[in-house]
């Protein structure tokens, strides 16, 4: 199981003293981010070929509450690949105690970086990355 | 309807040139705290008396995107009351074109302000809020 | 004097129960964009005519502390403009105590907007925005 | 030299493509605890002793652009320590590159967490905390 590991940021907290609920997308970002590096291409590469993975929903239970400078483990799971599409599965837990804090799922699509349109365009992605295709049908087949 | 108006920050923006996916949690809090402070009670003021509304989950789609200085709408509905938790239904919308950008949902817990747990605990908002108990009630029959 | 007025956003808080001071570098830059838009030229327009407008400097002094839902006022003025820079002082009331909560300076250059670099083309101002950089000249000779 | 390395997170980007400038104050606190952390006291252990430490001031130069997934490295050094407050240095360097792309100073205090002041008052460090104040002195002799 792929894991991505860190503590909590000090300006990840609010005044409940509690990370705010909207920071797990971005870690849970960092975490999809490094599984792609690892497991596919490296994400900054794949941008500088044109394609970009936008979010095309989320959903997410906040289950107990992390807070400043604990150290947390982000388990990343590819659940679906469709060659438009593709959704992951995210666990996260606090290390100190191994307590389930958090699961979400989240669904990307591949896109153009089309500057100035409110709609990014799909592009093709099994034609214009055939060896990362391959990679994603592979672990997606897997799980 | 409720509703809730600005104009996306330059802040809010990545480096696709659309707003990042996690911040528009932070818009729909501003909208529901919004909601809140003029059908309930000052959400400032419930804090003050020792209640706190964290969400237990939520879930998004992310339909079309909003850009910098582009105008939008969010309709905040409370879908659910349980006494304990409540729903809330959030649509946002481009108000230059009137697209619709966004859908999400999110369920909060009444709660209080304990300051060192994982979990924090349930009040009964019932017992210590009656009045606000009662006009969530009504507000959440009337739909 | 230009003035920009709203209320600390509950995200903005950290587990010290105060706004956290990296969010007063995106208030003034609300505060910054909204003076522009006013007095100089649509931010958003002059972006896609193909001018952005970095920042180059910035010091702050945090004076006393803003809390959730606490109203407050931007006070922005031009200090400073040469022609390719442009140096912006700031003031930060809270509008219930009209205490000074923050004192900020921030200096901006005028570039263009290429891709891939570490650093980013300055462009003539005088020349591809004229009537802009009259007004600038204008406001800059009032303070 | 004490530094502190990381990568540009794709969320801390804006849509000029670079790093927002306000996210270098999150990225120096990161360094900053860090550097707290290994050279006097964990910094979650001294607030939950009781003493906070607020930012006093600030002051920035944004000398080149970092972009998303640019290697890092923060170089953090103690400037002054004079019993109440202290000041530090930064330098942050794009790793794969060597060039310099920010410098920063930030001076802090020692306060406590009282709930709702607008000031929050100091405490005597050296009285509360006096191994980790002879620390304090003993580095910024040094320097």
């Amino acid at each position: 199981m792929f894991s991505y590991k860190r503590r909590v940021k000090y300006y990840e907290t609010d005044r409940m003293g509690v990370v705010h609920h909207s920071n797990y997308l971005k870690i849970i970002e960092e975490a999809r981010i490094k599984w792609c590096d690892d497991n596919i291409m490296k994400y900054s590469e794949m941008e500088k070929r044109g394609c970009i993975i936008p979010a095309a929903s989320a959903s997410e239970n906040f289950l107990s509450y992390l807070r400043f400078d604990d150290p947390f483990r982000v388990e990343v799971e590819l659940k679906k690949f469709q060659g438009i599409k593709m959704t992951f599965n995210y666990k996260i837990f606090n290390e100190d105690t191994e307590e389930l804090c958090y699961t979400g799922e989240s669904t990307h699509f591949f896109a153009n970086d089309c500057g100035n349109e409110r709609y990014l365009p799909y592009i093709s992605f099994r034609k214009d990355f055939p060896d990362e295709y391959q990679k994603l049908k592979l672990l997606s087949s897997e799980v």
